[in-house]
Formats: C-alpha cells, structure tokens, sequence
C-alpha cells in the first residue's frame, strides 16, 4: 500500500485534474496562488477506481491516509472533528476530471452530532445557526449516504411550519431547528432500525462512500453518455473545513463568472445571499442579489474577490466561474472551474481575449467547444417563454434547433399546409425517402421510432432542419387525426414545439427567435481555417444544399448521393419504369427520361459550388426502395406503367430482400445494369461539360464515386463504364477535360484489401456510416432494439454511429489509409459518414492523415475548428 | 519480346503444367520417355493470357515463334504444311493446367485444301480417306474457328445420304465425301461471304486463336466455377502432327485405363476401334471393342501399348487415362493423363498400389479428392436407369445423395406421408426451421429458392439428406397441389427423383442404390488421421447427428446450434411463451419449461459422443424467427397463451426487423435478457454433471461458447452471467467439473480487437458463415440475386459462402488468430462455419494454425482427408 491515494489541497496543483478531480486540483491551484481557500484534502480519482476494484468497500490502506490526512487538517484547522470544545465540521464533495455540475453529491457540515451542536450553538452565540446546520446534515446524510427519500424530511418541516402557523423556512426559530432534529432522527430510526450515527469518522467514512458511489448513479451514468466521459475515469472526494455564509449577517455565500457567461461581455457578472448556505443560492427561495452589491454590503471582501477573479482569469487564461464564502466578513473561494457559457459568448471572450493579449489565437481556438457552433446556425427559443414552458415528453435530440408549428401526420398534408403559409411540424412514426419533400417544407420532424443516425435523423441534419426522434412515449393514431402523450391527445392542427438539441417536445407554442452570427464568428473561423490541414467538405444532394455549405465555408462536396433526387416531382415515375424494365433496352428508355433530370441536378450543383470539387456518388439503395409500398399505389403505378398488376406485384416481390442492407445495392446495382451507370455518367459529364463551358476560369473535374466496393475486381468493371461513356463523350465535345473515379471503403473487405483497390482507385472516401453498420455486425435501424441494454450495463459508453469506433471501425480506416498508401501514395482520402461531422471522430480523421472530411452543411463549421483544434492538438 | 512462348514437346516435362497445360506436359513427359508420340509443339498458357491482354489477337512476337517451331515440326517429320507432295497435317488442342475435358476445341486434319486433298489420296491410295479428312476438318474449322452451327452440317450430311437411299456414315464413299467437301465449302461461302480458307498456315493460326477464344466459352466458364479453376490459369494449344486410325484396316484408335476407373481393379480397361478417328470412339455411332481383343486385332502394337502402359503408371505414381492411334500398325501414344475415377476406385487404386509398393501412404493420401469421399456416404442413383433418364430441370446441387419420392408441399404432408411409409420428396418455396422434421422424413428437398448455403442446404448437409435448392425453373403452385416446369405440370403424389451432386431433377423414379463403405475406406482414413494435425469435429444438434457425425469419425463436437431443438413437438409453445413475456419474472417461468428439455438434448448429445468435447453455442437466431407468420398461427398462438390479438400482434411487430441478421440476436439476447442465458447454463451444467456421474471415466468439460461478440465487454458480461450460475451449481453438486467459456469470432469487430477477446475466452471459434458476410457485406439469402452477374461478368470466380475467401475474410481469420495468441498463447482455435467442409478452406485453416475444424457430419470424413492433404502439403 505505497500508492499515494490522498493530497492535501497544498500537495497538488492545477494540472493534476486526473488524479484530484477538477475542483480538487483547481482547489490546490488556488491555495498555490495563495487565496484564501478553507484547509481541506483530496481523496484520488484512483481511490475511487480501487474502490470499485474492491467490490464497492474502501480498503484498509486507504482508509488508514484518509485518517493521516484528517489528523493534518484537525492540526491546521486548530479543531477537532467531533470535539466537545473545539468541534471542525467538514464538507464532502464530489469532483470529477471534467465537470458534471449537479450530477453527483455532496455532504455539509459532516461532524455535526448531539454535543458538537451544542458546542457550536455555544460558541457561535447562535442556537438556531447550530441546530439549523445539525437539521441540514441529518437530510443530507440520510438522502446521500442512506438513501432515504428527500420527501419525507420536507414533509416533517412542512408539518412542523404548519403546527406554528407558519410558512417561511426563515420564520423557523431555534427550537423548531431543534425539533427537526429530534423528527429527523426519529424518521431515521424508524426506517433503519438503527441511530442515526453520532460518530464524527463514521459519518466521514461513510460520505466518502457514498460519493464514490454516486459516480455511478442514473443521472450520472446519463451526463456521461451524453458527454462522452468514460466511466473508467472516476471521481476524486474533497474533504474540506467548513465556512459558514449562515452564522449571521456578516456571512454570506455567492457564485460569479469573471465575464458574462450569456453574451461574453467582460465584466463580472454573478449573484449572492447573506446569512446562507450555498445551496440556498441555489434553490431560489430567497431572491439572491447581483454581484454588485457585495461592494456595499461587504466592500472588504469584495474588493478581495474582484482581486482574486482577475488574477483567476490571468492564471486560468479562461473565463472562470467561481464559489464564495464570506464568513465573519472574511472571504473564502471554494470552488474555480472554466464556466459554461453559451456560443455566442464564448466566441466573444475568446475573441476579446485575443484582444486582451490574454491568449493566443490557438488558444482562442480550443477556449470553444465545436458543438456549441451548432446553436448559432439555427433558430433558438425565446428564452422567456421556454422558461414557463414544460415538456410532454423528452427524445433524442436529432438534430438542432427550435421549431413551432402545427401538428401534420403525412409528407403532403405539409406540402399543402406549408403552400398556405401554415407553419407545420410533421409527426410520423418513422420518415422514409419519400417525405423529403414534405420534410422540406416543415419547421421540424418529430418520428416515434428510430435514432440519432435514422433517415429523419440524417436527411434532417443535412437541411439545418430541428428533429426529435425515437419517441416512444407517442402513441400514434394518425388514421384517426391525432397522437397521444400520457394519455393527452395532440390532434391535427394543433400547436406544438420541439427542441433539436435538448430532444424536448412541449404541447404548445413557444416564440423562437432566428439564428444570427456574430462577427467574432467570421474572424474566429478564419483562424481555424488558417490552422488546420484538414480539409472540409460538405454532403449535399441538391443545390439548395450546396449553397448553404458553401455559405457555410466548405471546401467542395464529398458526397452528393444522386439517389435523394430521385423522389422530386414527377421524377419518380421514371424511376420506377426503369426499375420494373425486364430489359437492358427497356431500362435504357426510362433512363433516358432520368437523364436530363439528374444533369440539371448536376449543373446546379456545379454552379452552386463555383468550381469547388464535388464528388457524385452513383446510385446506392436497393432499387425497392424507390417501389410504393401500399396497394392503393401499386394499382396506381400499374396503371401508370400499363402494366399487369400480378406483373407488378411479382417486380415489387422479386425485389423483396431479407436483409436490404447487405443486398442489390451499391456497384452491384451498375454490374447488373451497367446502362444505370452509364446514364449517370453522362449526366455528370454533360453538366460539367456545360459548366466548364459557361464558367471556364472554374475548370471542374468531376469526381466519380462507386458505392460499395468490396472487390477492386468490381471497381474495374464499373470503372471501364465509366471511363468507356465519358472518354467518349470529352473527344465528341471541343473541351479537354479531366475526371477521377474513385470509391467508397464501406465494406470491411474493402479495407481489408485497400492496396488492391488502390490500384484503380483516385480517391478513397470512407463511407463510416455503413462500415460501422458491418465492422459491427448490426444495422442502425435495428440496433435501436438493443443498444439501451448496452448502455444500461455499461457494455457501450457511446454510439458508435455517432462517434467513430476508433479502436475497431478506426482500426480498418487506419488499415485502409495505409494499405492504400502503400500502392498509390498520393491518394486523396476522405470521410463521408455522418462521423465527418463529428469533432472526435474529425481529430481521428486528422490524426490518421486523411485529407478531408465531409458533413452534412449545418456542420460544417463544427467540423473547420473541431480540424484547427485536431492541428492545435497533434502539429507541435 | 524474349519470353518463350512455343516449346517444343521434347523441350518440356510432366512438371510444367502450369505452362504447358496438362496435355503439352504429358506429351512432353511420354517424348522424353522415348514413348511413341507424334511430332509436335506446344503454345503455353502464358501466351493465352498475352492474348487476351492484346484484346485478343496473338502478337507478332508470338506469331513468329509459333511459325519458327512450325519450321521445326515440318524439319522432323519431313512434311510440309500445304505441300503438294508430302504435305503435314496437324492437330491444334487446347490443354488447360486442370484437366477440363471436353470443355474446349479441338480442330484435326488442320492442312487440308483442294491440293492436300488430292496428294494424301494418292499416297494413302485411298480417295475416301482422304476427302472423309477433309469434309471432317471443314465441319470443325467451321464450327470452333467460325462459329458456324454444326447442325447445318449434320443436315447436309444427312440430305445427301437421303439422295444415296443409304443410312449410315461409313457407307458414303469417296465421291460422297468430295460432294459433302464442295457443299460444306458452299455453305461456308455463303454464310460467311468469303471462301473457306485455302491457306494452311492462316488455317494454323485462326485455330489456335479460336483454341484461346475457347477458355473462355460459356461452358467452359462453367466448368471452372464448379471445379474452382481460376480463369487466370489460361489454356495451352498443342499443334502436332496427325496420325490417322481410319486410314484402312490396320489403323485404329483407342482409349485405355491402366486400372478399371469404376471399380479400382488393377487391369488395364478400355476400348478401340479399328479405322476410326478419335472422334469415332466418342461419338459412339459404331461400338467399340474391349481392350483386351487388340491382342487379337493388332498384336504388336497391343504389346507396345501394354508395356508403355505398366511404364507410365510406374512413372506417374497414378492410374493413367490414355489415347493411342494405330497408323498403319504402328502405335502413336496421343495423350495421358491420370484418370478420373469413382470414388470406390480411388480407394482400391490407392491401397492396392500401397500394396504393391507402388507408392506411400501420403501419396495414397494425395490421389484421393476428398470431396470424392461424398459419394461413399450417400445413396446413388442406378447407373443404367440414371442413363435412360433426362433431367426436367437443374439446379444448385445443394446437399448430395440420390432422391426419388412423391411430391409433397408441406413438412405436415411429408410426416404424414412418410408415416404411411410412403416415400416423398419435399418441394418448397423455400424452407424455414419450422420445416426441420418434415424434412428429416423426406428422401430429398426441393426448393425454389435459396442457395448452396440457404436453410434448406445448410440444414440438409447436416442431416446427409439429398437436396436440390433454387430451382428458378419451377412454377409454384402448391395451392393448387402442383408446380409446373416448362410448361409441365407435376401433381402433388407424383413420382420425382433429385440427384443432390448434380443438381439435376428428373421426372420420373429412378432407382437408388444405398451408401456402401468398403473395407479400403477404414484403412485408407486411418492413414489420414495418422497424417493429420487439425483435429476435425462436427456440427450437431441433436444425439442423432451426434452419433452420426461419431461414427465418421468426428473428434467432438464444434457447434451445436441449441436453438435448432426449439421447434420440435411441443416445445415450440414454452420458447414463444418466453418470447411475448414482457418481464424477466414472466420470461424465467416460461424458460422454467424450456430448462428439462434443453438438459435432456445435453444429455443425449453427451452421451452420443461418449466423452470427446462438445461445444454448445448459446441462443442465437433473433427471437422473431420463432413467432408464426400466418395469421392463423397468430390467432392460435393468442390462445394458447391467453393473450390478446392485438397485443401479441404488436409483440410480434415490436420484434421486426428491417435486417434481421444485424438485429437482436446471438450475445445481444443474453445481454438483454440474461435470465436466457440463465437458464442454458442450467441446462449444460445439470446435463454434464449427470452424465459423468453416469460416466466417471469421461470426465466431461462443457464448452460454452457466446455467439456474436464484438467487444470483449460483450463476452465479459455474458461471461459473467454463465459462470455464476456454474459455479454454483457445481459447487452445490458432490462433483468436481471444469467448463470452458469461449466465443464466436463471426464479426468483423471481434477479429479486429482478438486480442482483447481472448483475455476472457478460453477458445475462438471462426463463425465464418456470418464473417463472410459482414466481410463482404452482402447477405447469402440476398447475394443470389446479384451473384450469378458477378459469376458472368467474372467479378467472382468462386462462391465466397462454399470456399473461404482467403483473402479478405482469410485475412481476418489470419489476424484474429495472431491477436488471439499475442495475449492468450495457448487459446484454443478452431472453426466452425460451412467452411469446416470445404477443402479448399481445411488447407487454409492447417496453414493458419488452426486447432481444429467442425463440419456436418457427412463432411467429417472429408475434412479428416483434406486435413491429411494440408499436413502433407504443407508440414514437411
């Protein structure tokens, strides 16, 4: 038992986060500047692993410097846990390597027991103070420690006020504190058949505990999965000397950011309460004042807390938001972390601080977490009116923004409300292809099956559109007009909201205001694009789409799936007459009509990028994807298509797969109609041709991408069909022109054998999506059914469709780059999944060497600085 | 242009196959022995890929060559292409590294023109002889080298025999001949619109062009998919002077084995005909004689062939398969080759020339196909009725044996017929595991869809029942009570007959003769299983197959699937209670029922194989292939569990899939719902303790293996949950017991991250089924549907689901093996997909470091051989 498994708050400093936790390490940070930090020691993040390793019990050694560490801190203190005249009372906080604030618990004024009250209430000249502190302890040990429920404890104070006629905690004196006490410890008693522990070391023992253990609570467990922190990393425990904000008016107790941590504005901005405990400040009853104020009621320790916020900030080299304790007037700091703030403020204070020659560019860079860019790109709520509102229910935040609108049950319900101005939300148990354009024209999707990676999901994000996903809680009647949530029925027509990055749905309207971007942002974004080598593209199907990337700062297009196109107006009988065609001739007619379509397509897009690469993936689904599904449009197409219905229906049957996923999909679509690939050919060469001819100076080459190649035996074949249609059409036209066919790495025998495929390959475009689907083994659609098991058993810390798979995906990815390398090094590698847009995954992407990623438009700013921090982080 | 592209025949030897084919080796070989072989050269292999590199036409480089060895050829034999006086003809043959015989063209008399024609009739004084050459060299040069239809020329035949009122072809006489000569030539001219070429040297090279073209004919093409002959091996073309047996009485040809190919008996067996042509003996217009009366016929020459014969078996250590000609009573050895033989042959011909001292064991070992093995175990067709019949239809030839029954529909109609002792054949759509037991009563299955490896395939493999799948060719109308081909209705209770090796389905009975192993066939595995270092073991799900698969010789057993028992008898109804539970207390009480039936299967399966290993693999199937599909069923079923329709309806929705082979199944279940888990650990546990309470002595250690892991934290948890309820179990028997806990490796996941894996398994079993197809990402239900244009277009050569890819999901195996043994050396490696039966893949596993292979029972003695061939080939 050499390991060192405690630190007094001296030992440590700032750096040391993994081991102490963020507020312990900051803690010993404070007290190395020399600030005026209540004695205290920090239980290691390790002790906490080796607690867990021991079967959930703290083990001798530790327990044995835990002891050592106390005896220090009854030294310095001068008091004595537990002391009839001279009694230390300690607090028991939780604090993790990154910040989970209010995910895990703490304990006050632990050490409080019969005699220690009495000493206390002696000394302090404040019988109600002491027995008030004693109360508070018995209701949070027995919550924390003992897991009694809270509820109970609120209903005795609420009896004992109503036996007093009163209704203000403040109007509690002394003696009802004192009651409290004795009500308190009889519920205890009651419940546990045991005494509430007298013993000072018993109750420290057992908050330690139970702090390790609150690392793995529900709500715990749930920041984490949304926050990506692994479990592995635990929580270190601060045992720290109390100061009192309650011992009367000259005590107090705040929290203060050194900058507004709303609009970044540099200016000190936070609230305090005098006469209390922090978690006063917190629960609201008393109005706290603003940070002001403290000059007059406290000036003394205000002018020491603005000291020590400025020397915080300067130290930190960040924007801090911190806790205070004044105590007889005297001001203690107990806590310091970066602060939270929004978007907009924390592009403002990185900028500002550039400015302030606090920080450098770089550092400015990794001050803003990508993610946060999202909120400045869409509407938000009205902060106000989301403040009254409460949500119906809560589903997976599929992609951001706010939305308002009436409530539509089908893609044309909200083509024709929306042609009326009527703003509409379109509910639906899932979305499939054929609602894009009803999708289109919403102010947001709500589905009640399918996940953070399902159609709505994807094709959502792809528009900047705000989508709530996988809500189960929603019982759909939509033949009969209306959807049920708790027993509460939501008709067509009806008002509701939905917020794309909380997942919450609320049963009315709330007002949302648009999304703006600031100036900080241009400037920001450029020094991102100055830093990174990443290049960034965008996936875009339409020109609409293209536009916004563009606007956006992407540096091409990396994945148009000329597939989502086919849905449009009238285009889709085209499609399907080719589908049923039994011919090569017959697919060539309906092709024929396709061919205008998608060069139009192709040209729009070209226009839109302005001569930027734009790569054209060839048609990828199962072509029973495109067929209807119901009888009412089977009979309909039959008729369309002058076909027998049987002969239809026997088309739409044979196309039937078991599992579509692994099916006739991908190149293996073109090898068994190699004329599909030559019509898309033409139309992508055509509109280039055209283009380039409108707009010589933009000089497009086109990039051809073949889908789901798990052969270079198929590479080559689809290739020669390629090359064969476009060599010919570049000799019939005046123009010299250039085009590269690559393809996709989707299938894990693609990256298996990737120096194969090199041979024949330009460029390498990792499709993620589907390469985790098989590298897994399960299809995102399906994993819905099963992965909240894995989460909930901790077999899974994350989506592996919403973050890459290093270790297994990435492994092939990393395969892939190299073997492909190894025949062709000067391949161009990029990424096309969904993780392109993920900044994690982009730092991967980074340090595995590729050359570009591609995301969906609305992420493509994300994804310039998640690229600037991936360079900040592995170029030294 | 240095490379050598021409050999000369006594330039060469048997050992260059790989250049000169099969038959320019074996040619080379008999000159180099001093044997009596006409003059000729060889073109290699090298150049038929040359040519086809050139986009199909034959270089200078090469031309110049083939004409340097023409100068030679002509030099040795003293004749002259085309010359008036003494003129050369030739034969030009193709000769592929594998014997393909009959596959390609082969053109004789190469030479003939008006004036040849003339010169050869007067040095042979035998004016129809020659003009019989030459009409026959017009027919094949039209046929192979024009593409003109032979069946023009058979007509022509025929008109002018009808003119002469005469019959039978060797009743035409020399003016005849001339005649045909002339209408062949006029035909040609007017087809093709220019004269048949005079020029003998334009004759050589458009036959050796049309040789190269040959490799790759449709059937051709054929014969390597079903032989696994890569399409790169490329044919040769042998050019070689002619000798002719139909010159007069004293000329003849003939065929010979140096031991009988049916039976093994060490007596040379064959057939001649005296003035023939090759061609003559083959087409069977006239009956040969016996071997055995050349003596009488042609004594010397009969003489040298006996010796030549007792010499080239003694050379080629093998059972030779020759052609000889008699020219003028002198006998021209034209071809050896080994010979094809059954494969009771095979095993006489091998022991006895063990025997004999001819040859090794290993080399015993070597001479026998190991798929060959097949034909011992399984019922045949009589041979003489089997030529009579004609197939109506063929298909895949999914499991192998013979099958003659009465058509059934359904597995209820088979149990029923088949318990009137009827004997029926099962014809489906396709076939599910609700099938199994009608199945089992069935002579063979038939079905309309699916392939080598569909449910019906795999499960017949595994029962040794005859099975022919994915017989598009057949018209389902089995509501009708019939299906129809071609136009031909066949009626439920009609007679059919299924040749599972061939995929052929007749119309009619035909006799079967049963499975007979001989007394070679012991001796001859137990020099295999001396050889071998990979263990083999089988795949069994019951104590039928287990015994079975034992008395093959199977070393253990390597999977049983446990949920394949589920849909016997009664138990159905426990597992689909346990699936529509909705809590784990509901689930617990239905597997309750399921426990004494699982531990009885175990039981039976323990004492079948009599203490060697048995690994049973844990619940894998998604739980929605146990509910019924037809709403009758559904209705049913609501019964029997009293439960609503409607709530069993959304029970049996809620478990849909949109790609149910990447759904909730294998581990996925167990982590879900680890009561299942549970309750099959009982089941093993209880089984094996009982059993060696039975059976001290076999010290029985259950293998429990977890399928479908893709991260460790998968297998650690399922683990997990195995282990707590063994332990206890065996703790609270009075016995001690070791198990083992090992996983699957059948994602591509698993193999990626092996080394983490195997720090919690005991032992990997390859799951290369479903590794092959998250590998390739197509599933095997699905991939018919694209696969037959991949086979066509030769993207694919081989079906990857029948022979392990070695290169892509080999090189997973390759990797997960490594792994696996970096962090648990003495893990123990085995596989157990369809692979475990394939040749092909048992010589991939030996090389990679398998432990063992597992395979159906009917496969067992086959992979004990393959295994035997790998150690030979590779261990020296």
């Amino acid at each position: 038992m050499d390991k060192k498994y405690v630190y007094e708050f001296n030992e440590g400093d700032e750096t040391m986060r993994e081991l102490l936790g963020g507020k312990g390490a900051n803690l010993a940070g404070m007290s190395k500047l020399g600030m005026p930090v209540p004695y205290g020691f920090t239980i290691t993040t390790e002790a906490c692993n080796q607690y867990y390793e021991d079967n959930e019990t703290i083990n001798d050694g530790i327990k044995t410097q835990i002891m050592e560490y106390l005896d220090l801190l009854e030294k310095k203190s001068g008091k004595k846990l537990g002391d009839e005249a001279n009694p230390l009372l300690v607090s028991v906080r939780s604090g993790a390597r990154a910040s989970m604030p209010g995910m895990m618990d703490t304990i006050l004024n632990l050490g409080m027991n019969k005699t220690v009250a009495e000493t206390v209430a002696n000394l302090t000249n404040n019988e109600r103070f002491a027995y008030d502190s004693y109360r508070r302890f018995i209701q949070m040990y027995s919550d924390v420690v003992m897991g009694l429920s809270k509820k109970r404890f609120e209903e005795i104070i609420d009896e004992v006020k109503a036996e007093r006629g009163i209704t203000d905690d403040l109007d509690l004196n002394a003696e009802d504190m004192k009651k409290l006490v004795e009500l308190f410890k009889a519920f205890y008693k009651n419940e546990l058949k045991s005494e509430f522990p007298e013993e000072p070391k018993e109750q420290l023992m057992g908050a330690i505990e139970a702090v390790f253990r609150s690392w793995n609570n529900p709500r715990a467990i749930y920041y984490r999965k949304m926050n990506d922190i692994p479990s592995s990393w635990g929580t270190a425990v601060n045992v720290q000397m109390m100061v009192f904000g309650n011992m009367g008016n000259d005590c107090g107790t705040g929290v203060a950011f050194t900058r507004n941590p709303s609009t970044g504005e540099n200016k000190l901005y936070g609230e305090f309460l005098m006469n209390a405990q922090g978690e006063d400040v917190v629960a609201g009853i008393r109005t706290p004042q603003k940070i002001d104020q403290l000059k007059e009621v406290a000036p003394g320790a205000y002018d020491d807390f603005v000291a020590i916020t400025k020397k915080l900030e300067t130290h930190y080299r960040n924007m801090q938001d911190m806790e205070f304790t004044i105590e007889k007037g005297k001001l203690f700091m107990l806590q310091t972390r970066n602060g939270k703030r929004t978007a907009q403020a924390a592009l403002k204070i990185a900028c500002d601080m550039v400015d302030e020659g606090m920080i450098t560019t770089d550092e400015a860079l990794m001050m803003v977490e990508p993610k946060q860019l999202d909120s400045l790109l869409h509407p938000m709520f009205d902060a106000d009116e989301l403040k009254k509102a409460e949500p119906i229910a809560t589903a997976l935040p599929a992609s951001p923004g706010a939305a308002c609108g009436q409530i539509v049950f089908s893609a044309e319900e909200a083509i024709q409300e929306a042609s009326r101005n009527h703003k509409v939300i379109l509910v639906r148990l899932e979305t499939s292809p054929e609602d894009i354009e009803g999708m289109h024209v919403s102010q947001g999707i709500l589905t009640v099956r399918g996940g953070m990676t399902s159609h709505a999901a994807v094709v959502a994000r792809g528009m900047g559109a705000c989508c709530v996903s996988g809500c189960g809680d929603i019982n759909m009647h939509d033949d009969e007009g209306y959807f049920e949530i708790d027993g509460v029925k939501y008709h067509r027509g009806d008002w509701i909201s939905l917020d794309g990055s909380t997942g919450n749905i609320y049963g009315s309207a709330i007002k949302t205001v648009p999304a703006s971007i600031s100036g900080d942002f241009e400037r920001f974004m450029n020094w991102a694009d100055e830093r990174r080598t990443l290049k960034v593209r965008t996936n875009a199907d339409t020109p609409h789409d293209a536009k916004q990337a563009h606007e956006f700062g992407a540096q091409g297009i990396g994945l148009v799936r000329t597939e989502h196109m086919f849905f449009e107006g009238d285009r889709i009988k085209a499609v399907r007459e080719m589908i049923v065609s039994k011919t090569a001739a017959q697919r060539r007619v309906a092709l024929e009509k396709i061919l205008p379509m998608q060069r139009s397509d192709f040209e729009g897009i070209y226009e839109a990028m302005q001569g930027l690469p734009v790569t054209i993936r060839y048609l990828d689904p199962p072509l029973h994807e495109f067929l209807p599904t119901n009888s009412y449009d089977i009979t309909q197409l039959a008729k369309d298509m002058h076909i027998g219905l049987d002969e239809l229906k026997s088309v739409i049957s044979s196309l039937h797969e078991f599992n579509p996923m692994m099916g006739h999909r991908g190149c293996r679509l073109a090898i068994s109609y190699p004329e599909i690939a030559e019509m898309q050919t033409t139309a992508v060469i055509q509109a280039a041709l055209a283009v380039n001819e409108r707009h010589p100076d933009w000089k497009i080459e086109p990039e051809i991408m073949i889908p789901l190649v798990g052969d270079v035996a198929e590479l080559r074949y689809v290739k020669k069909v390629v090359c064969d249609v476009a060599d010919k059409l570049i000799q019939e036209s005046e123009f010299d022109m250039k085009y590269h066919v690559g393809t996709m790495i989707e299938i894990p025998r693609a990256a298996l054998l990737a120096d194969e495929i090199a041979k024949e390959a330009e460029f390498f475009s990792f499709g993620t999506n589907d390469l985790t689907q098989m590298t897994f083994g399960f299809s995102r659609d399906d994993a819905g059914g099963f992965l909240q098991d894995y989460y909930d058993k901790k077999i899974f810390e994350q989506d592996p469709f919403a973050h890459l798979d290093q270790r297994g995906v990435g492994k092939l990815v990393k395969m892939a780059t190299e073997l492909g390398r190894s025949t062709h090094p000067n391949i161009k590698l990029g990424i096309c999944g969904e993780h392109g847009g993920d900044p994690a995954s982009i730092e991967f992407c980074h340090r595995v060497g590729l050359n570009y990623v591609s995301c969906s438009p609305y992420r493509v700013p994300i994804a310039r600085l998640a690229a600037a921090q991936a360079a900040i982080k592995f170029d030294k």
